[in-house]
């Protein structure tokens, strides 16, 4: 494949851009000024890196873009446009299309589905996992080894409109599935689960699973066996280690030796 | 920043297109034939503006482009894609990668956010507001001053799939809140709030509040007490003004003018 | 209309590409290696065609681009992102920014509306029509003459996240209206309604009509009546032929009529 390595000709790259070592910017992406991209990095085609805010429309020739940092061997996919004025880990992905607005302070080993929207002035942790058309709103708080399905909604405002945006916090190992709503202020518990179609209006505590529109608690996570094999599947981190520190160990004995470590 | 204004030289302009003064069109964007765009209207990278109608397939050679008009003072953020034949007033305000179709008759003080979908033959008044993700059917009626929030669909097939569309109303000040579906021909009536995750099946009366799958009327929107300070909130404009022609003064001083001026 | 038909000089054509007369590749779309594209169709601006798959990143100088296959008469929107390794039938015809992604098996006179997200590793059968923001998961079945409204999500993952993916069957001529789930492993019936912003838990009947969260059996379709004229209104084939190869003779007559040829 041809070209698809490297910067594209046909990149358009802004003032005082850093990049790293083995860094692609690809066809027709534009890097504004002020955007430091870390070393083995890949941008695909048509992306915008380093977005200005929109108070360049007032200051025009005395604005200063605020600096945009992405981390290490990260890859953003075809169509991403990311705003000036974030902070993004090492090994970031994004699918196709996805849009960060400024002052998103982002993790390590992120990954964020394509067309999902992150409206910036926002907290994700490590290893969080947003599939396809998450929206993150203002004020929100993701925690590590989240994992949030597609179409989910982090909503901000308690009285729309109003000025006083109240955001949501997801708590380490919750899982919060397709279509689901959380509600302004909520928090939701470690190891909690949300089902599918969920509108989530109060805290759930943790390891609780909450189904419905109003949402209820019906369960413990512990009580849900497999379909397929009638075992235990919650946590998830017990079951499931795939792109995960603790991948081809377990978690438990990951931490046992985290532990050791000390 | 380098040529962020102005007409940037891998810009695509068609033919008969209009220009006012300190018009800007972003790196890559194409304006296609008969577009018209008002004083100081800034159109982003990657925009598509004026897209033919489906028509100029069979027609080719004798394909005429209808006149798209764009008022003054616009902001048209990167990869939006809007048709020709469509008609959007001043201070008109997208987000990235909006899509408005064909016959959509738009007033001033819009703002449509990221990824909304207008669908066309539809009518939009003056000052209002769609967050992102929002859905328009063919033949909806916004009224001015509503307000949408995201992942909110206005339906228009009573019997999908069928030939016979019947589009929503939504009256001023009503507000829709995240996920809720309205469906075909139902009338939302002046200052009522659609809770998220509702699904309107059947008309809501003006200042009410309408919740739930069904949705069902639980309260008057004068019964909402700020979850702040305990004082009413609703109807919004009472509350607040932000963007809206009242800034500043309130919305009883100013209607108060406005009589006062007639 | 200046140079909207052909092959623009923006456009950027990788090896081993082979396109039939009359193709159309539209401003600044990229064609990576390996793909074939049928006579008659035509790609609009902004559209990647051939997208590599992820094992690009690791091969790199050994990467080998899958054949993607689209078919005659075919009308991809701008913006549209084909993964390679896909294989798409004639009349095949997007909106805008639709991703499909590899291994996604795609029957003839397919429509797919704006902004959907086809995950690939499916099976989408003739005269399919999926609206805008359709969400597909890997391994769904999508039999022929569905119809799926916008912001309808087929799920996979019967205890996410895992690594054991269970998709959703769609029988022939069923209907899946706005904003509704359909949870693993589920089988919607033939001539089937699913009702808007419905949560589907369990295998739907033929005929069946079901809506609400959780989605319970309310009617058969034959009980339905048009909100018109009081006459049935489903199976749909019966009362609507747009597109469809009934068009213009009625469902019965053309079912007799191949019946007669054999």
């Amino acid at each position: 494949m041809k070209n698809y390595f490297g910067i594209h000709p046909s990149a358009i790259i802004g003032e005082n851009v850093t990049l790293g070592e083995d860094v692609t910017i690809g066809a027709r992406s534009i890097v504004y000024d002020n955007v430091v991209i870390g070393n083995g990095t890949f941008i695909g085609p048509d992306c915008i890196i380093g977005e200005p805010s929109v108070t360049i429309h007032a200051e025009r020739d005395t604005y200063v873009n605020p600096t945009l940092s992405i981390g290490n061997n990260s890859l953003i996919r075809s169509g991403t446009i990311i705003y000036a004025g974030s902070n993004l880990g090492d090994h970031f992905e994004t699918g196709h299309r996805v849009t960060i607005r400024e002052q998103a302070d982002i993790g390590h080993h992120v990954r964020v589905g394509t067309l999902s929207d992150i409206q910036g002035h926002c907290r994700i942790g490590n290893y969080v996992r947003l599939h396809s058309n998450v929206h993150v709103g203002h004020k929100s708080t993701i925690k590590d080894y989240v994992w949030i399905f597609p179409y989910v909604v982090l909503t901000n405002d308690p009285h729309p409109p109003s000025n006083t945006l109240v955001g949501v916090t997801i708590e380490e190992f919750a899982v919060v599935a397709t279509m689901s709503v959380v509600l302004p202020g909520v928090t939701i518990g470690k190891d909690a689960l949300v089902g599918a179609s969920s509108l989530v209006r109060s805290d759930v505590a943790p390891e609780a699973v909450v189904v419905g529109n109003p949402g209820k608690q019906v369960a413990s996570v512990r009580d849900i066996k497999s379909k397929f094999d009638g075992t235990p599947v919650y946590p998830w981190r017990e079951t499931f280690d795939r792109g995960m520190p603790w991948q081809g160990i377990g978690y438990d004995k990951w931490q046992a030796e985290l532990l050791a470590a000390k």
